[in-house]
């Protein structure tokens, strides 16, 4: 047997009972012969708790001990995890990210990881004990500082220990059962996706799933960890996310992963730029240079009459202002009539490995939209994903229309998800 | 100007307006250019709150992880003092008691520190920063475990990072404001010491004043570090505690510092001892085998007739059960008739240097008790102090009789304490 990475996250271990439900199911794995490596959030509302006590004694709380504050949540999670683990009668130690070995660059509040040495953690192993890990924690290589990861910080370090153990898997432990073809609290027939490849899964997370983030997807498929996301309320499989379909199922079965849609965004449109050279240039660097990542970019064809074009793409709603003080700034070197900002828009992306292969998905895709009475704004594609605009407010009718338009829908027959029925 | 270590204990940073009024009290301290280490507890109730929590998951809440957990409230505590510091405008960073290279054994729960290596405190305090270290907490020498100082190990950290520091003075701020002639809950006219001998410090501590405790005093009289104990809430002076008193008072001027008393007692009779040698010593390994701390020890003069003799002494209750179990398992080896046990007795002492040198002291005690009708049980004397055991019910009225009849109380002209006026 070989050794297992688990991820709990706040919802799991939000007081005692959580604790002593997951202790249990820690133990159980343990029991079956395998060495097992713990991460855990921490306990439900501790972080806000901790962010709100930061924000009553300071406005601008500072990163170094913003990350002093945050990692204490972890470090109380883990600690009662383990004493509830050793009162199952195994053995449990746990250690904070410095302990683990996850050094990390001096970014406070949003570190990467640049190394990880578990060397405590093997010896912890080797002894017999189950290792408890603080998730979202490291330590800066530089200063020796206390560092926090950021969002999603918790997977990164499940994912980053399991490949620096060599994992068989990282078990990621969440509230719902796994990844689905739609957002189930929208799409009513959604199903749980059984196996996903990293590509796909990356693709349906920048497209606004949230079960699992970019980064740690990424990260997952940069060391060929699998990643098993499932619920730790329920004894069910979830979602196994790797290279390899699990079972006998080959990857050209799969056409449509699934659907995703995200309201985050808005769209800013500038107006009237003269179709020559450079000058997109000039606007996205002037977005780069205040560190605005944007998603789409969409460029219409110029009309010939005026030698001018529109040029929209969309970004973070939380970035809209920063992004229009920066564009009227470029005012001096780049020509343009107007901008135009909107933030009722909502993007919906069809997902699934093959999709360039199979030309129907696009016309389809777009008959579905019609048949639903969708406007599309803008477009754009991959090699795995189609993503359009629309309005905010036709989200959902749209997501639903596409779900069930690529059989998607759970009592459909020709649905093409892996054994859809798993739950 | 020098160093400065300031102690604030948990009833100070109990809450957001709590760290903001100390922040400023720290931030005075550094104007006055002093460079400014700060000890700091765990906000209000937090350590009981993670002691509740601990036992919800676990009935036997093991050392290490035990450690582990209580171990965070010091450091969300001191993460949001320096972030209230940094937001009054003054540079601040935080430290764990590792980071703070508070080293100790590896007794978890009650370790004891072995050495102290403040590199990271000097090369802060270089940079013009306020260091906050989280106090009660260190890293074990031996395996790089997080422990923990156990009862008062807040105050032991701050006398011994200015000892490791070479401070001027160790300020513990409290929520009293100093150390009282007796305990103003049962004495009114109890007064503040302006100044005390670390001897006369340490006989109150053990004779039951709980403003300091014995553990931190004997440290900062090893090490001849200063203590001014004072109140976090007025800006007025407190109790300084050192080798030479503060401004042109001479030592001889002291008779008597105070009146302690203490119910947490209980008293164990060892009824009808043969009296001959080792006997007594007998008894005695029998509870020291069992790690028991005894306090007062009598022996009655045998009577002649029987040759048999009684033997009494004081111990913690807690520790009752433990002693009388160990007694009776030495029946084989040591002859007596019976263990008497007693919980309903109180210790008053009264604490004074060169007392000794004034006969009249003991008499003294000794008619104020019997003027107040209350009858002495056992008596033990030091260099320093005298003890009586009496019964619980009688304390106030025996506290309140010694502290008038030696002048102590605060409209006496004859008051012996230095400027009791100091409130």
């Amino acid at each position: 047997m070989g050794l297992v990475v688990q991820k709990y996250g706040g919802s799991s271990v939000a007081d005692a009972e959580g604790i002593k439900r997951v202790a249990k199911r820690i133990v159980d794995a343990k029991k079956t012969g395998h060495q097992v490596v713990v991460v855990v959030s921490a306990m439900g509302d501790t972080t806000d708790e901790l962010i709100d006590l930061a924000g009553q004694v300071s406005p601008i709380p500072s990163g170094r001990e913003f990350d002093m504050l945050l990692t204490a949540g972890e470090r109380i999670a883990m600690a009662l995890l383990a004493m509830a683990i050793k009162n199952l009668g195994h053995e449990a130690q746990s250690f904070t990210g410095s302990q683990a070995g996850v050094i990390t660059d001096s970014v406070h509040n949003k570190a990467r990881i640049i190394d990880v040495t578990p060397g405590r953690i093997r010896t912890a192993l080797d002894e017999g004990n189950i290792a408890i890990v603080a998730g979202f924690q490291g330590v800066s290589q530089e200063k020796k500082d206390i560092t926090t990861l950021g969002r999603g910080g918790s997977d990164t370090t499940a994912v980053a220990l399991a490949a620096a153990l060599n994992a068989e898997v990282c078990e990621i432990y969440t509230d719902v059962d796994g990844v689905f073809t739609a957002d189930p609290r929208v799409v009513k027939k959604a199903r749980k996706i059984d196996w996903i490849s990293f590509e796909d899964m990356l693709e349906l997370a920048s497209s606004g799933s949230k079960v699992l983030l970019h980064r740690c997807v990424e990260y997952a498929r940069r060391y060929n960890i699998p990643i098993h996301v499932r619920s730790s309320f329920s004894g069910l499989q979830g979602t196994w996310v790797s290279n390899q379909p699990q079972g006998d199922r080959t990857v050209e079965q799969a056409i449509i992963s699934g659907v995703a849609h995200d309201t985050s965004e808005a769209k800013i449109t500038v107006v009237g730029v003269p179709d020559k050279p450079g000058e997109a240039a000039k606007i996205f660097r002037a977005i780069a240079d205040n560190q605005i990542n944007i998603d789409m970019v969409v460029q219409n064809v110029s009309a010939a009459s005026t030698g001018l074009t529109d040029i929209s793409f969309t970004l973070p709603k939380a970035e809209g202002r920063k992004a229009i003080d920066a564009l009227e700034k470029t005012r001096s070197v780049v020509e343009f009539d107007s901008l135009r900002y909107d933030d009722q828009i909502a993007k919906i992306s069809l997902v699934g490995a093959g999709m360039k292969t199979n030309p129907g998905v696009t016309a389809g895709f777009f008959e579905a939209l019609s048949d639903a009475g969708v406007n599309i704004e803008l477009i754009s594609t991959s090699e795995i994903r189609i993503s359009v605009v629309t309005r905010a407010d036709e989200v959902d009718q749209a997501v639903r229309a596409v779900h069930s338009a690529f059989g998607l829908d759970s009592e459909s027959d020709e649905a093409v998800v892996y054994g859809g029925t798993g739950r």
